[in-house]
């Protein structure tokens, strides 16, 4: 056995209990949303067969794959031929599985293999950690959870203005005011290359608008040069790239208009205006939604609606994002899968709620009174108590040992156990208890009735 | 891009909707206990060092550890030679890291990585996968559940009452009847060692009488003979071993009198006998609650109490078990913390309420109510009410598309949703909606307000 000082892996992180409470909160906020709406759980295995993973993420992608090596005897079958030839080559024979690298990918494994059983559309919301095999830095972890919603089985833009209500519930119950939800379409963006005559380019065209807020619209130009993109096309696109953002149904009328000519551009000016009008028709309205025409997230599987949410008063890059893809089981063989998902990014929403000091009292009372004692027979006392309180509901603790009653009272303290209650001799011998308040030290001796009935009052009302 | 049939590793298991409710069931009644006794929850990450991990779980353990191949060339330093001697030679060169096999080993890793932060006594809980490369098989996964709680920091007796006073208010939420919470104490078996003449063979004695269930004190007999136990030793143990079940307090007097000249068995008498006491001084009585002097689990580390339930009407083995530990940090140089731990079966705990059908109607309505309608008109009026229910806390969904009503009718049926919501022409121009409840059959055509109490009422109480 070593004995040696035990480390995390690096890009780990434990969660104790003050970052536990907090982040409970925040999933049972999305979750709550979630379940409003109509969206089911679901949880796939931590580990899929690599022949699941592999291929889906690009190369990129598979490098950062995590895998596990086969149980027992793995280098069985394998030659010293074939392990000269490096780690590549002998990798599909010593590891079948690797660990999941996102949800996406593990949800249409699930759609495919439960096809004839599903009920379509089917709506489902999935939160577990992935893992990736990243260099660690300030923000990026080797496990992360990802926080996901997908409908499948239907193309009604209901479900595009359904995620707008969600983010804007979600956001509004996290108490964020000052955030934009961005949303285009991809059409639109093939529109655009149309438009700049630069048709089926939309994909290279993205990539380097993706890039805007970065590095700004010179360096994008020099990238859009070196793409292959003619001087004329970047003129084009020049006013539109730099045009002011207006309201939603200004710059939707300048799209329409100049991507007119565009079948594809037009429909997708047209779903995006059809997705406004049915937020407004569920009763939203379009605060927080900001139509931003060169928005594309760099992810070539969208096909129609693109949303990205991004908080203004805190610089962290975007928070949430999703859009719709036309086409999530192709690659395991079942085609025409239409669907639209989102995915609340769970670590970025905590750093933003902990810089704002949304939090409030969420991780501060994990106990709602701790029982103290002088002694033994005052324990043996404040036993029957403890239960007493707990039959209400208020979570309670009692100190297990026979401590000075100034340890008992700091055990409270480094909890963050807002009330104690005390028990000497007197209390004893007269059948009542003390209850002391912690943050405004006043404290008070009365029947135990009473002083249940103030804890419940505060549980019920913390602010009081 | 491969494009063959996906499936799942072996050992792996999907939760799909259904499932995953009346896991969360479990779950969230288990949480409430444990917050309500004012554990507080931990998570750590499903990999560790392989240094954390190996040699923890002796040598079968160390097998059945699922390891991580390094990321990149992960061969780069592996000469030819070192390769040829095997896969046991060159796995530390080529897996750092391993899936958590227990809950147990990371969180002594915590308390020793935190030990200056920590508040003693440090309660935690802490429910999260693990993963063990067993060979798969009925009840048997290769990722599954644990649901721990520890306090660790004293050796107050108070903390074995709790864990009792919280296996029977989980187990009676759950609508358990005929369970038995199995007690014994490590230092009992001490003792009983010391009587039969066989001091300090307590653990080959647990081994084989922990075997005892399954096959009976004649085989078990012939394992203490292969053990060394000799014919004396035997037949002392025989009428204890064989000594029917009593009381708890006969059964205590029984091995107070017997134990008498072992100070450890005495102890160990004591200390039972106290938890008891202390159980009722927390308002439990013993209900449920059977001392076992037989009690072993087999298990090396466990220093005091030990604990163990069995479901008495299904025939499943153990669904929970736990036990006082003395050393729990000392393998990573941190000695002599003391704690107590409790694990709930989350998979076999499940199988039991699936087959005693305790879980009524946890799963049965995700959704409260599903919108239907006759056509583009009706589904634009419906967005309105969808959006009014949901304000009230009426988890409602709208069909997203113009289908036919029976294909939306069929919809909301294998969903298991309660309730429609018909929106045609009529309703439109009355300016009402009709509400069908998909279980009766009933139906009535009223003001939206009128429908919204209604479904406000039933969210309330399901079984009116």
């Amino acid at each position: 056995m070593s004995n040696t000082k035990p480390s995390l892996p690096k890009g780990t992180r434990d969660f104790g209990p003050v970052e536990m409470a907090r982040r409970n909160y925040i999933l049972e906020t999305i979750k709550d949303t979630f379940r409003l709406f109509g969206f089911e759980q679901l949880e796939t295995p931590a580990m899929e067969n690599l022949s699941t993973l592999t291929g889906k993420y690009g190369d990129e992608g598979d490098q950062l794959l995590f895998k596990i090596l086969n149980s027992g005897d793995y280098l069985k079958g394998v030659t010293i031929e074939e392990v000269a030839q490096g780690s590549s080559a002998i990798l599909p024979k010593i590891a079948e599985k690797g660990l999941r690298y996102d949800l996406t990918v593990p949800f249409a494994r699930f759609v495919v293999m439960n096809r004839n059983e599903l009920v379509f559309p089917f709506k489902r919301f999935q939160i577990q950690p992935v893992w990736r095999a990243d260099r660690p830095q300030r923000g990026r972890y080797r496990e992360f959870y990802q926080c996901d919603a997908d409908v499948v089985g239907t193309d009604s833009l209901v479900c595009e203005a359904e995620i707008l209500l969600m983010i804007k519930r979600v956001f509004g119950a996290f108490g964020l005011t000052d955030y934009t939800i961005k949303i285009n379409n991809r059409k639109i963006l093939t529109g655009l290359a149309e438009f700049i005559g630069a048709p089926g380019k939309e994909q290279e065209l993205c990539v380097s608008i993706d890039k805007l807020d970065k590095i700004g619209w010179e360096k994008v130009k020099g990238e859009l040069l070196d793409r292959g993109f003619v001087a004329d096309a970047i003129d084009k696109l020049a006013p539109i790239v730099r045009r002011e953002e207006g309201l939603n149904a200004d710059t939707l009328g300048f799209f329409r208009e100049i991507l007119g000519s565009s079948i594809v551009g037009s429909m997708g000016v047209d779903e995006l205006s059809q997705v406004l009008d049915l937020l407004e028709a569920m009763g939203g309205d379009q605060s927080h939604v900001s139509f931003d025409p060169m928005l594309a997230r760099g992810l070539s599987y969208y096909t129609g609606a693109i949303f990205e949410v991004k908080i203004n008063n805190v610089s962290i890059g975007s928070v949430s994002g999703g859009g719709r893809y036309d086409n999530l089981t192709g690659v395991f063989g079942l085609p025409d899968v239409s669907g639209v998902g989102f995915s609340f990014g769970v670590d970025r929403i905590y750093d933003v709620l902990l810089e704002l000091g949304l939090f409030g009292d969420v991780a501060a009372a994990p106990v709602d009174v701790l029982i103290t004692h002088f002694g033994q027979q005052e324990m043996n006392y404040g036993l029957g108590i403890l239960s007493e309180l707990r039959a209400l509901g208020i979570s309670a603790e009692i100190y297990p040992d026979t401590s000075k009653i100034k340890k008992q009272f700091a055990y409270a303290d480094k909890k963050n156990i807002p009330y104690v209650i005390v028990i000497g001799s007197e209390e004893m011998n007269s059948a009542k208890v003390t209850l002391k308040n912690l943050r405004s030290g006043e404290q008070h001796t009365d029947n135990l009735n009473k002083v249940c009935e103030v804890l419940v009052q505060k549980k019920r009302s913390p602010n009081d």
